[in-house]
């Protein structure tokens, strides 16, 4: 049964592979061109064997359904400085060629109500294998670092306490997400400053690059 | 001329590189001891030539003296996900036998008046060249999440301005420094709460992992 | 001028970090299938510029046609450890969706005068910029590693003598290209014990690693 | 038990992370020296534990005796492209001060009977750890690109047949022994000629990247 799971999994990991070095890309293309760059970091995973038994198990699909049905076995994560460079990226993943996007969440306008912000696109990527072409769903997520921080710690929380988290804490965890929105909202205000400031650092850097050379 | 450099910047490279391996070791033994980490992730860079010649006039540096008297030549930056965790790195950095601490200023506590937060470490760490050893000063950067995105910011900003940042910007950034500050505050609140669920998660995680494998 | 160039190559960059990923991938998936792997290792580079000028020079391409008309500015290499997993290889690019395969060269059967030996294969791959999509001309360079050291050598004598390599020297690099000739051979030899070894080595591992776990 | 184990290869790893750092180190200053590097390239593993097991038994080493008296728990290698590059690392090794050198064993000028060559460097290396400073034995495995290959065969076989391969296996090994040796010696023939293209090489490259930048 191990066996199988890792050659269940083997393209999944290809995939996340392949999209994080594809993404991580867009940001090095930005930097060159010397404007800011929408994308900060970029990580990724394949969903752990007893998470996807659990969502399975959750939301009644069938073992044998798992590719056409659960779209985040693969997961790529796409970190922004700022709120407005999510929809930057969100612009640039609609207009690639390698995949094909089929859902859009947006839970930046729509937050949860735990306090959850991210934007998710499931898109539709094909992965050549020593057996063939295979079609895999794979979760982008989109967020700023801030909305990462709070993310984070609610996924321990749900995972401690059983996706059963007590008021108690539940409040806590509110005011977090407060405290992380005022910040990406204080981070906005002074973002055209920053990328100012930002693109006229990139620019001396060039330059003292190539009087140092010299 | 560049090529003098070249020869000079190349053990404060090594000695970045040694470090980013020595200390990114840390976080992996604290989680394999089923441990809250505190070092979340770890970076580091060697000054770039134009910022020694600023910092080296600015200073009064003679050039034939920077070995000595710059101390942050070579700069190592630890990221913690809680402000309690910045005492324990620097606990752990007192105890190690590879280098010696030569000096310590304490940001987090006399935060400055731009609303700058962060620990510093300065260290004499001894590299191992092709022409023997050389002793080097380093210097060690403790911060939280939070603290590192304001600093970044910070930094961008002093160098657009030269650093003369106008008294509006200026504003903004410690009304940003605020925020940041509010959100480490309500993280170490959820701290206890976040340290317990990290713990299970992980044995969870190795418990699936032991069984998915059988 | 500096600047037009780093944006020119750009893409090709992503495109060799993209295929070095995809073709890794493959070493891996044939891993997990406890089967022989084809691909030893895979390495990549962009051609520097100034050897770009160079070729277009020898070999009369205008600027504004390099993109047509060189097809080895992106350049990836699949290092084998026997000459019979090349054909796995070839056979494996020929079957990939992700790119057409435009130009084949089979310098393994037909060795170059010189004692250079591997299998060129030149593709037409998609790149998604920030701009759109570029079609680049990749050329993925399949070798053993003793051709591959061979060549390594034959390149560096090359620029030593600017393509005019003394006779002396030929003879001395023709000595070398037979005794790398000499030890594939003895390879092949002895490959299917080595195949089978390598296979139960493999599955040893795995029994280890889950007695050890246990 | 399998927690056991963890704990006590962390530091072996750790220590095997950091020589990896440090030795590749070696080669980039070399590089910069505009001089031929010795260092081809650095790998580095911590024994398989069933291999741990199996090694104990045969040499009668107690359980709480290992750290003491196995010394290639942790293991790094060294590849060089010349029999002669190999006295230079080991000249390296013995001048520098993070380690003491307790044990040297050439089989290199004394090849073992199954046609092994390499030289064996064993340390003892101090790590840092989370607990306070350990002292480790490692061993350092110095050889050419075609030793290693070699080698990295008769490993594969001698799992497969237990340590007790075949004659007529063993007869096609020697030979291949002999063609690796072969290629070594050819390979010190037009060393001289390589090793001043290469310093030619680096220079033209240098020029080329400071020309291309203007």
């Amino acid at each position: 049964m191990s066996k199988n799971w890792e050659e269940f999994l083997a393209p999944y990991k290809q995939a996340v592979n392949e999209l994080k070095v594809k993404l991580k890309g867009i940001r090095e293309q930005f930097e060159k061109a010397d404007d800011h760059t929408p994308v900060e970091f970029v990580t990724g995973r394949v969903k752990p064997i007893p998470s996807i038994l659990d969502k399975a198990k959750r939301k009644q699909i069938a073992m044998n359904r798992l590719q056409e049905e659960m779209h985040d076995i693969a997961g790529v994560r796409v970190m922004c400085q700022f709120v407005e460079d999510i929809n930057k990226v969100i612009h640039h993943l609609r207009g690639r060629k390698d995949f094909d996007i089929v859902e859009e969440r947006d839970y930046v306008t729509n937050q949860k109500e735990s306090g959850y912000r991210s934007y998710h696109v499931v898109v539709q990527y094909p992965v050549q294998t020593i057996m063939g072409e295979q079609m895999l769903l794979v979760e982008i997520q989109i967020r700023t670092l801030a909305m990462n921080f709070w993310a984070t710690i609610e996924h321990s929380l749900n995972y401690k306490y059983n996706k059963n988290i007590p008021e108690e804490v539940q409040k806590r965890l509110q005011r977090a997400a407060i405290a992380a929105s005022k910040l990406d909202d204080e981070m906005s205000e002074i973002r055209v400053e920053i990328k100012e400031a930002q693109k006229v650092f990139m620019q001396k850097k060039e330059n003292e690059k190539k009087k140092a050379e010299n």
